[in-house]
């Protein structure tokens, strides 16, 4: 299966929402997506945040949504907002393919650091970003204000 | 007490250095700030993040450093990386006067949400989120990987 990996761009962004939706419903908060199509484009075109996706026959099959951030212990930090495979896509290598692409995007911004969140019963996820040898924390408590 | 609050500039940097390494003594992780007040300087002309400070006889007290991210379920969201108020400062409405200034930045700069991040044995700040009403959740844990 040919599989590519590239940038987004304006014209991906109704798909990337679609995989949003998709990915909301596999972390059990379907109702949570409060967002529209057009948040995203406005935010993209705004340069608030970048897309990774992963292509094959011409369809986006997954995506790693990412932006810079500040870590005043680390300095500049990329934190990977979304990260998300089609389930009937998944054990093709397609994630690992995303993820080493999304890391080489951090090095090429000089990021010293990347960040991002699980579900903590998300067992899948969590061995994948163990075999990728990353720092999992339980420690901290998310803080979050709704205007 | 005369308590002022405004927008850091690039001369407040050493500053603010000094207040992320007196909240890392307090976080009890001393030894977490591999950063510089160059990669401060740096980062903060690059517009990555911005700074409230809060001023009380011409001395920074406190500081509230936060950037513009996006949430996939929520759009436009502040993150708050550190918010503190040193220590003999306390229980004079600092925190509140400056957490008050962060959510009229927010909401100035459009954002839907703010988010931020509390260690779970942290009892001070726990209730002073509490106490702001904020959603606090547990259910999520931290990836990170260095580079």
């Amino acid at each position: 299966m040919g599989i590519h990996i590239r940038k987004a761009t304006i014209d991906d962004m109704s798909y990337i929402y679609q995989l949003v939706r998709e990915l909301a419903v596999y972390e059990k908060e379907p109702d949570a997506v409060r967002t529209t199509i057009k948040d995203f484009e406005s935010a993209f075109e705004d340069d608030i945040f970048d897309v990774l996706v992963a292509v094959a026959d011409n369809r986006i099959v997954g995506m790693a949504i990412y932006y810079m951030t500040f870590s005043t212990w680390r300095g500049r930090c990329i934190y990977l907002e979304d990260f998300y495979v089609q389930p009937s896509m998944r054990r093709n290598g397609i994630g690992q393919s995303l993820f080493d692409a999304f890391i080489r995007e951090c090095k090429a911004k000089n990021a010293s650091s990347a960040k991002w969140q699980i579900l903590n019963w998300n067992e899948p996820a969590l061995a994948f970003y163990r075999k990728n040898k990353a720092t999992l924390e339980t420690n901290w408590w998310n803080g979050k204000l709704y205007f």
